[in-house]
């Protein structure tokens, strides 16, 4: 992704409707739109019709112009957005035109790396901007809008600037007492250090309920043939009114569709009833659903029969074992089993219940910010470990002050790449990339 | 529909983007506005940065809301246009808000009816927008382009109004002139009454085309089992560049897909070769391709053996003829028979040059205004008709200026309807739910 240059993009999704929106960013905006429009300047941020005209001079559309001026845009450059009619074929002889002219197709994420690139927000904003874009519950969306607010921000830099105070007292205490450690300073030291690493720890802490509410679990039906796996697929299907989507398989066998509980995307895998299959199609069909059950967070594991359940199922942690059929035979397992029927629906209520306590999905708390991306927490894993590195020295009186500073250096550099103050190119561009064009 | 009330709808297509517009229009919009951001005024049609606030004052987005007073907006009622992040839940968080405060989901179209109802525009531009909306081609895109920028208005009312100038002479002369008929002034009117048909004509004139760009049309392939009619499918589809959209068949045996010839919308259908089944899915098949054929604009009878094509091949008016595998034997069969392979490619462009002409397409002039719909047609066809009939009676002499009248009042009537300024309740329905919600 280069700056510099002037980029558009259609801002909404491909179809026929009321509106469609285009955005152009950069030095050239002004210049675009008089080139389009014949107006020599927009008021700011002032909503203007304005006829969009092809190069003959004819009326594409009669459109909404708005212009909004650097640095007080989205990306901090100028920025123009295009409200045309919704229809696919007068957005593409718009964004046509506009590259005809010398825009830049932009490239996924772009106008947000620009906003990034022009200090609109930092690295971790960024990311929350991606996440809100694809949320698929309020849930995620009130994270990942705290996040993009500064709320986890603000957390990640009063850290990072506790830590360099500390680290330019450090340097300091380096200079004046080069030979005799001051035991005292040592354990002061250690203590403030502990201090950070418990704020930083109580921020992962919060990684496994952000990352439920952003990713979502995967929970996969398995179990022997005609045992009624695809009666409880569609049962927990309807029985949910909240579907997200459902889509095709994309394997022979395993089918999926998203179901929200709670607030957690589910998406849920019907899989080929397993056994020793006789054909080649349907043994592909077993050997995928057994994958899918070694992958998932949690197997629904369904029999019709009591006799066939494994002793001691309660002992699995990711499994709910299922008892089908129940209102042909009255059979009376315990050890944790849901009794189901899916030919009267009886069951189903408890079983997901079951499902929510295995997820271990709780409220969120509006006072927390949760970490939800793997980057953010492997970042802040390192950062805990290079402070707990940091201490542990201390307690054993180390007495070369260098190798504490260099702990200290490194946790706080794990914070920089968080925050992009010094990130790879390759994981900055993977950030935006995850990002739709027009965002 | 009602009017009065405030209406929210979604204006952008469902889906993970970057923004989604949100589109509320009534009286109320002010105090939502209010009830959902906080802030107790908004500049007219500024962009301005706002939180939507969730009943418990959560951020639900952070949003740029532009406001529209009345009435100089869309609807011509005060309006606003909220643009969030593109994420459906988001989108159906902030819609449930608004819904809870008052407003009500608006139906398909009932923006743009609001529009009609007050005065912002009439019947034709409203079906327009329709149009415009649903456009495939660019083409079409300029043709609705002109009618909602007033130009079909400007000469229906012209139209209109030389016939009310005409009835209104018409009168005056029935009461000067009760008794002896004044041969030259029924000349004069029937000169008149003449130069107006032609007028109303040539816009009838212009509805094969508009509606071709419009609507677009049907061509089926047909023909024996295992001539190549899939092959050639394929072929068309990769050939041409500019595809619509192609959606997987929903019935058995018969796929589509849409292409675009000279901007014509072209669907295009394979069928099931034409035998005498065997089994019953077959025959269905085979019935359905019989069906298919028999309502196609134009039929692509392909075969690979001279000897099976039908002679006078050439007269069928809808029917292109086909030979295919012509890599295989070198038939030479006249007629007007179009030769192709497959295979190496041959002759398909010959086929798509011929498609075209049976189609009959010519480039549209952007000096004329095209009717595009067949309400339109249809009214200007009994316009033309009352028209004519009042013109033979000025020729037969027909001594009583009341029926002549009666005639011209039902000439200017049809454009009443045509307009939507006298139109039943049930026409005006449809040709708004024609439009997608939010519009």
């Amino acid at each position: 992704m280069n700056a510099g240059d002037t980029i558009v993009a259609a801002a909404t999704p491909f179809g026929y409707s009321g509106v469609a929106v285009i955005r152009l960013s950069g030095p050239g905006v002004s210049r675009l739109l008089e080139q389009t429009t014949g107006r020599t300047s927009y008021k700011n941020r002032v909503a203007t019709l304005s006829d969009l005209l092809s190069k003959t001079g004819e009326t594409i559309d009669r459109s909404l112009v708005t212009f909004f001026a650097s640095p007080r845009s989205y990306t901090g450059e100028d920025l123009a957005e295009i409200s045309t009619h919704g229809n696919p074929s007068i957005v593409n002889e718009v964004l046509s035109l506009l590259i005809g002219l010398g825009a830049r197709q932009a490239d996924p994420g772009e106008f947000t790396y620009r906003a990034f690139i022009n200090g609109k927000m930092d690295l971790v904003q960024a990311e929350a901007v991606a996440s809100l874009v694809g949320s698929k519950s309020k849930e995620n969306t009130r994270i990942q809008q705290k996040i993009i607010s500064g709320d986890l921000s603000i957390l990640l830099n009063r850290i990072r600037s506790e830590l360099l105070d500390l680290l330019s007292a450090l340097e300091h205490q380096m200079d004046i007492s080069e030979e005799d450690l001051d035991l005292e300073y040592i354990n002061q030291l250690e203590k403030r250090v502990h201090r950070i690493q418990n704020d930083v720890d109580s921020l992962l802490g919060t990684f496994k309920m952000g990352q439920l509410f952003n990713s979502g679990v995967s929970l996969v039906l398995s179990g022997p043939p005609n045992v009624g796996k695809s009666s409880l697929f569609n049962l927990i299907a309807n029985d949910d009114r909240a579907i997200v989507s459902d889509q095709p398989g994309t394997t022979r066998d395993v089918i999926d569709l998203e179901i929200l509980l709670s607030g957690v995307p589910v998406r849920i895998y019907d899989t080929a009833g397993i056994r020793g299959a006789e054909n080649s199609v349907e043994k592909e069909g077993v050997y995928r659903a057994i994958q899918k059950r070694q992958s998932a967070d949690i197997v629904l594991s369904v029999y019709d029969s009591p006799n066939a359940i494994p002793q001691h199922a309660e002992r699995d942690e990711n499994i709910i074992y299922i008892l089908n059929k129940t209102d042909t035979h009255k059979a009376n397992v315990g050890n944790g089993v849901i009794h189901i029927s899916c030919k009267d629906g009886s069951g189903i209520n408890t079983l997901l219940i079951k499902i929510k306590e295995k997820i271990g999905v709780e409220k969120i708390s509006t006072d927390l910010t949760y970490l939800s991306t793997k980057r953010q927490f492997s970042a802040l894993t390192d950062c805990s470990r290079f402070l707990g590195a940091a201490a542990t020295l201390c307690l054993n009186r180390a007495s070369d002050l260098e190798i504490i500073s260099y702990e200290l250096r490194e946790a706080a550099g794990s914070l920089d790449v968080l925050l992009g103050k010094t990130t790879a190119e390759d994981i900055i561009n993977n950030i935006f990339n995850n990002l739709c064009v027009g965002k």
